[in-house]
């Protein structure tokens, strides 16, 4: 179990979002309705919060982006998120560049390769989500919500940035 | 000159702009205009093409914006890009992110620090930069174009992917 937390510690502090490795932990809660049934419209082009990679077993190249709501309070370095915030994370394969590798003579490059790790996102609504510190949260696979999300366990992990209402992420200039 | 073009390659390879160590190369144009004399404004509000990582003297962690028109061409996956194509590169330091290195006793999640390394643009008018492939150029530090903006070193490197109108970024779905 410790391994598990560690793992989804992991991805929860980079994304905001954690629940990734849930299904393996033996504690889900599939039956619950997922905080979102569809992706976002138009999610693809909201601004971006932040970037970051994950090396390790997740071995990605990540993107933050936020709803209007979400920037907004980003922007204005808030503490707490308004309810209607939604941070999302995408992510893909981390791909050494090969033009570059080969100006080198070893990786100095890298960049998205195809999409990986799923797509999530983390919903603020402080009664809906009562039981999970205000947020709801869902992971997408090809599009559909995955059995993965599981908010408890996401929960547990984004209480560790509990003074910073549950979000790992910080904006980036 | 040699290590000054692969250095170049290096940026340019990723951010779809070369020019970053230009003023080390003792070739500088500083006395020609750039392409643009202030921040596009919004840019920060544009949609994602991609992201990336550079080791090295870089060693970032950046993420490359469109304008509309550069956003609609690379969905559709243009092999050249309209008049008017703006594509951005914002970087930011490569920090390892300390509640994960703690987790884990090792670095595990790399987020975005401080803004780095400039932010920088090409600009697509076929006419006004034929002498560089059909792209401008430019770099601006602390908000001001900077000199080390070279349209010809970066037309140089950006060179090796002609076949791509000069463009090294793909989409990141």
């Amino acid at each position: 179990m410790k391994q598990i937390i560690v793992v989804s510690l992991a991805v929860g502090l980079v994304t905001g979002l954690v629940g990734y490795n849930a299904a393996a932990s033996g504690g889900a809660d599939e039956g619950s309705a997922p905080a979102l049934s569809e992706l976002p419209a138009g999610y693809r082009d909201w601004p971006l919060i932040t970037v970051a990679h994950e090396e390790g077993k997740l071995n990605d190249i990540r993107a933050i982006l936020g709803n209007d709501i979400a920037i907004k309070a980003f922007r204005e370095g808030a503490t707490t998120y308004p309810d209607g915030t939604i941070i999302g994370r995408l992510a893909w394969d981390y791909h050494p560049l090969e033009e570059s590798k080969a100006a080198f003579g070893a990786p100095q490059s890298f960049v998205a390769g195809p999409p990986k790790n799923g797509v999530q996102f983390m919903i603020k609504d402080v009664k809906k989500y009562a039981s999970t510190g205000g947020w709801g949260y869902v992971e997408f696979d090809d599009g559909k919500p995955s059995a993965k999300a599981m908010p408890e366990a996401c929960f547990a992990c984004h209480s560790v940035v509990k003074d910073r209402d549950f979000v790992f992420s910080r904006y980036a200039p």
